[in-house]
């Protein structure tokens, strides 16, 4: 008869996780804020676990998925407006042109919000989301969106899960956008997703009653919006929280502000050869502030080249 | 050896509802989207149950629970306040008079609101609401307003999460104001409470993170605002609505537009003896559209006065 340590027992729920500090941080706080009768002890209805979405459970290079929904969007309804052809931000998304569309700034990313994302039910907008994000593919990769997802990070979920964590998505990407297939590909339920919206209104077409979109930014879940977004959604203070970038700094800072134990988690994107190598200098998923001060403040800054396994389910 | 008849084994879930027309709507409800393989049948993920809070979980005569709220806390404040004397609608609530407050419209709510919920931190506020609610009683009953919550609406929603449904608050009370204290009396979680919101700000006071409450409305989850804030925060289409008045109308049209199965139930409040008897007249709570629509769109209207055997917690 095979005798298994608790060690070896522990160590089978993260198995895409190399041994080492960061994953023995992940077991320690777990194995704390689980022990009835220890100091650190947290009761099921308190473990509350956020995670960021885009470079922490999926991937945001080379550019946000929702905005490569967002383009391929904007290039689907362009023969009805011809307009666009001459009318920024959308001359530069017809021509593929990036750094034009970051050029009309703000302005231009409501508009394309609008466009794109708005000016439909909420049926009709689930099921374009998820026809997309059944059919698109990722440019470098050929891989479906879904499949890029990070399996130590499916691992973490699960075993969160398992140790009666309720476990919560907190992303600046679109709600909407990520609720139709969260369940599917993370194992989080959509009412546990929170994120950035729009504005809708509930109206009566046709003797019909529909939830209609608007093209007006209603909730930006970013940078300091995410303690707010938590406090909105949740109601109520998470024990965990795990990001990549400094969007999601407030989201920590908050996190292991509470007086009991805690933890904070940043996932740095330093495997150019298995995915992408950035942080200080990157325009998107900026990582700076996070790698000065997470060590200083006890969270772990989880290696992608050195405590990942594998990156994505095979 | 006593035998139980399934119907016996039913009417246990329910044991303050009257045997009757009404309960029997409510259990072959459940029966038909729990029954696996019936062609109603709901998974448990998509068994959403929605219920309004004023009036229909708790009392709201002889006025909301958080308007009294607001009212102490407004003569708490005042003597920091000594220009509220003389300007509404502090001057109003001071001299108790509740028609003046009324005649200040919704600059005057806005502005009591600003006062008495807004300027504190989150964390200040739970513990203000919690305080409050642990000690202020019912002008008529004397009770604590959380004794005042029905009996027979929390057997429902206890049979409700023992059939595998996530129930939710719906309400155009305050969302802050309810999830401090919801778990306990309802056993319905913080997570799970939707309803109207001021808004927030992150910041850094002294080096520690705080949450501070703004004096501006930022939803309002009443009428057409209900199917929007379930479509914002729980992102399901509910199976089941539970409501008292007009201002639940919407909440309950949406969940009964679903193309399979659904419930609509409308506490109808008949009952001047053991609590208040009011409808189509009543500045609170008033139900008069429900009252005529209801019965035509398959809706339940439960009669507290006939269908309740008892009204309060014993």
């Amino acid at each position: 008869m095979l005798m298994l340590s608790p060690l070896v027992a522990w160590a089978d729920d993260l198995p895409s996780w190399n041994d080492g500090a960061t994953k023995q941080s992940i077991l320690d706080f777990v194995a704390a804020v689980t022990s009835a009768g220890g100091t650190d002890y947290v009761g099921p209805d308190e473990r509350v676990a956020v995670f960021d979405n885009d470079g922490t459970l999926w991937g945001e290079q080379p550019m946000y998925v929702q905005l490569a929904f967002a383009f391929d969007r904007i290039k689907a309804l362009a023969p009805d407006h011809p307009e666009w052809k001459d009318t920024e931000p959308f001359k530069s998304v017809l021509a593929g042109d990036v750094a034009g569309v970051a050029a009309s700034g703000e302005k231009g990313l409501v508009q394309l919000i609008g466009a794109s994302h708005a000016g439909m039910t909420s049926d009709d907008f689930t099921k374009i989301a998820s026809d997309w994000i059944g059919a698109a593919k990722h440019p470098k990769t050929g891989k479906s969106y879904t499949e890029m997802v990070y399996q130590p990070m499916l691992e973490l979920v699960s075993y969160l899960k398992a140790n009666d964590f309720k476990v919560f998505i907190v992303s600046g990407g679109g709600i909407e956008f990520m609720r139709p297939w969260t369940q599917r590909v993370y194992g989080i339920e959509p009412e546990n997703v929170v994120g950035s919206s729009i504005k809708s209104r509930y109206e009566m077409t046709n003797g019909k009653p529909a939830i209609v979109r608007l093209p007006e930014i209603d909730f930006v879940d970013d940078g300091p919006g995410k303690p707010v977004g938590i406090y909105t959604h949740i109601g109520r203070h998470p024990i965990a929280a795990f990001g990549n970038s400094d969007g999601d700094f407030q989201m920590l800072e908050w996190t292991t502000s509470r007086p009991g134990r805690s933890f904070g988690l940043i996932v740095h994107h330093d495997d150019a050869e298995r995915e992408y190598a950035y942080d200080r200098q990157s325009h998107i998923g900026r990582l700076d502030k996070g790698l000065d001060e997470g060590p200083k403040r006890g969270w772990t800054i989880a290696s992608m080249k050195s405590d990942w396994k594998q990156v994505y389910p095979q």
